[in-house]
């Protein structure tokens, strides 16, 4: 593995799935895991399997079908969560077992009513059992973002010692800003001894609205795994959205960091898991929402005829979006509506522009969006001639 | 002005509704700019008075009855444009026009086919003419984010020498990285003479989901306006959220920085914004999505019902949402159960707790979110006699 590849471990079917409404049958999650194995993605949270038979069932089916991801299933610091996931497992090429315990103050004091001391050890004993299972362990300390950096490094030491092959650094609660979250994935590089044999994971919330930002920033310092779902669905306000820190690394080399995806699946991705899960897409979503690539204000309108690059940094095929949508509404100009004007038949003159602009003005102020039926309409209006392309 | 308020440019009714399928009539706008000065924004961007009728007459009505915040039209470099605009803002107790032009390499070449001497001359017409119309003019330097700063800087210069009171630094594409966009308008605060008597703002779009990152940025770094929309809806993947960058400076009070929005009605803003424009929001969005504060882990469950802070940063009363939902489903574990069980109306003992949640587990396995009506059909199923809450 090149020093500069980030990993992209996804959870749809594990943090995004336990959403409220996003429930998906064995089937439907069999079809998810093998078009994100197809994407591309290092490793797939495939579920939680102690918590219902019908989770260890879907873990189980999918750790059979899955040829290229490491196939990962969620434990706590539980010996029979671990022995339940391990046994899920049993049939994946590639398996891992993702076990952990919050780290913060909150976590350890109002939710398991102990000790550092006592946390960490059942963090040892936890990862030593799942490791008496399978080689590849990753650990995560719940709660990362609001735990103090010298316990937080304690913890990490131990848990490599203890066998641990990834630590998981979750901001749970989608707390952190990106510097600081930069900066405590820096303080672990820094002052954990071991860490350079290990992989760093980045588990951020967007409660904020900065769970990309703080992947991003975690990957700059040095964290080497990005744990995040297509749409960014999850938990609350969701997590860290796949196809944006994939797009970012790709669009910024200069970061000189890379991934495995293949971009070119992005949209059809979003697709499938939004329609499987019932949870839309708002058009303003990036990269993969409805309206990521449509331009309908005049000024950028005008731009974009011109160049593509004067308003769009990516180019939709590179998401597998077919084409920018040119829309017509009352803030589009008149190469926007001569663009399309042309496209369903009409070559206007810059004069006859400025009549049948000033008839489509009038029109779209009393509707939303001008389709290419109303166009025809607005010729007729505007009594142009003009002559109609082939 | 405290030295640490940042001003709220809301840009809703102009670079929100220019968006496809968003347009909205002239008394729907009345009715959210009412609601915009009543959340306590600094700035309602109206429209862009020069680009219809439609928009003219907004501007015009909205001018009339906003109280406090100051009331914009946006226009471009163009006498006519900021002469109409000028006239649509007549009415307004704090009118300001907003000019501008293209400044990156790529809209200077393509766009305008012209040069950057040509472009600042244009830029200090534009400003010296709407001078002439009011006294509080911002120029936006599009395309900011991929323009060079030592050109970005003299075109700033020249800009405040001009009059210009805001220096709007925008993102146009998407493009920029947290730290690029900080460093930017560090660069422009340390080298541009007269700075500190402007304010800059921020102008963040969504392309690859790092607005509201790079808005918080640019206060971070001296900034003191930030332009968004409710929802984050603009073109394409949209502007910075309003709601996403409030929240961020509230909840990181170390930050030092602080806003005149009054948090408590950002909810029923969102929703009276999703609702006009029919523009819907994502479950899983930031702040305002109908999931944002909704747990249906197992996990995550229990810690809230335990103490509301182990999951939970923001209380969802501090935005106006008034209860976080403990939502059922096949991943919650017996502490939610026992919760919901109880509001509807059962005590359940920890033995009959255990029989009750095996039943629960098969029936949310069939289904995707367990409401209360079932409670009572999994009650039955489960044959547990148990005390019903008065």
């Amino acid at each position: 593995m090149s020093d500069n590849k980030v990993q992209i471990f996804d959870t749809t079917l594990r943090d995004g799935e336990q959403v409220p409404g996003c429930k998906l049958n064995t089937q439907q999650k069999l079809v998810i895991a093998e078009q994100l194995d197809l994407l591309g993605v290092d490793v797939i949270e495939a579920g939680f399997p102690v918590s219902s038979p019908g989770d260890f069932t879907s873990v189980n089916e999918i750790a059979k079908i899955v040829k290229n991801a490491t196939v990962c299933g969620l434990t706590r610091a539980v010996e029979n969560d671990i022995k339940v996931a391990a046994e899920a497992l049993k049939y994946a090429k590639k398996p891992r077992i993702h076990t952990g315990i919050g780290t913060s103050e909150s976590h350890i004091k109002y939710k398991f009513n102990s000790t550092q001391d006592k946390v960490i050890e059942r963090g040892i004993a936890a990862v030593k059992y799942a490791k008496s299972f399978v080689e590849d362990v990753e650990f995560y300390a719940e709660d990362a973002g609001r735990t103090d950096n010298e316990f937080l490094a304690r913890v990490c030491e131990a848990m490599i010692k203890a066998g641990a092959t990834v630590l998981n650094i979750p901001d749970t609660t989608g707390y952190c800003l990106p510097e600081e979250y930069g900066a405590k994935i820096k303080y672990l590089k820094e002052n954990v001894k071991g860490i350079d044999n290990v992989i760093i994971s980045c588990h951020c919330h967007n409660d904020l609205g900065l769970a990309t930002a703080n992947s991003i920033a975690g990957a700059i310092n040095g964290a080497r795994q990005i744990e995040c779902t297509i749409n960014g669905i999850g938990e609350r306000a969701g997590n860290t959205s796949l196809e944006e820190v994939v797009m970012i690394m790709k669009q910024h080399p200069y970061l000189n960091l890379n991934t495995d995806i293949n971009s070119k699946l992005l949209y059809e991705t979003s697709l499938m898991v939004s329609d499987h899960m019932g949870m839309m897409v708002q058009p303003n979503k990036a990269i993969v929402g409805a309206n990521a690539f449509a331009h309908s204000s005049g000024i950028h309108q005008d731009g974009v005829i011109k160049n593509r690059e004067t308003y769009e940094i990516i180019d939709p095929a590179e998401v597998g979006v077919t084409e920018s949508a040119i829309v017509l509404t009352a803030r589009s100009g008149r190469a926007a509506l001569a663009y399309r004007a042309k496209k369903v038949g009409y070559e206007l003159t810059k004069l006859q522009l400025d009549d049948v602009y000033t008839e489509f003005l009038k029109f779209a102020d009393r509707k939303k969006e001008v389709v290419d039926d109303d166009i025809h309409q607005i010729m007729k209006n505007s009594n142009v001639t003009v002559a109609v392309v082939a």
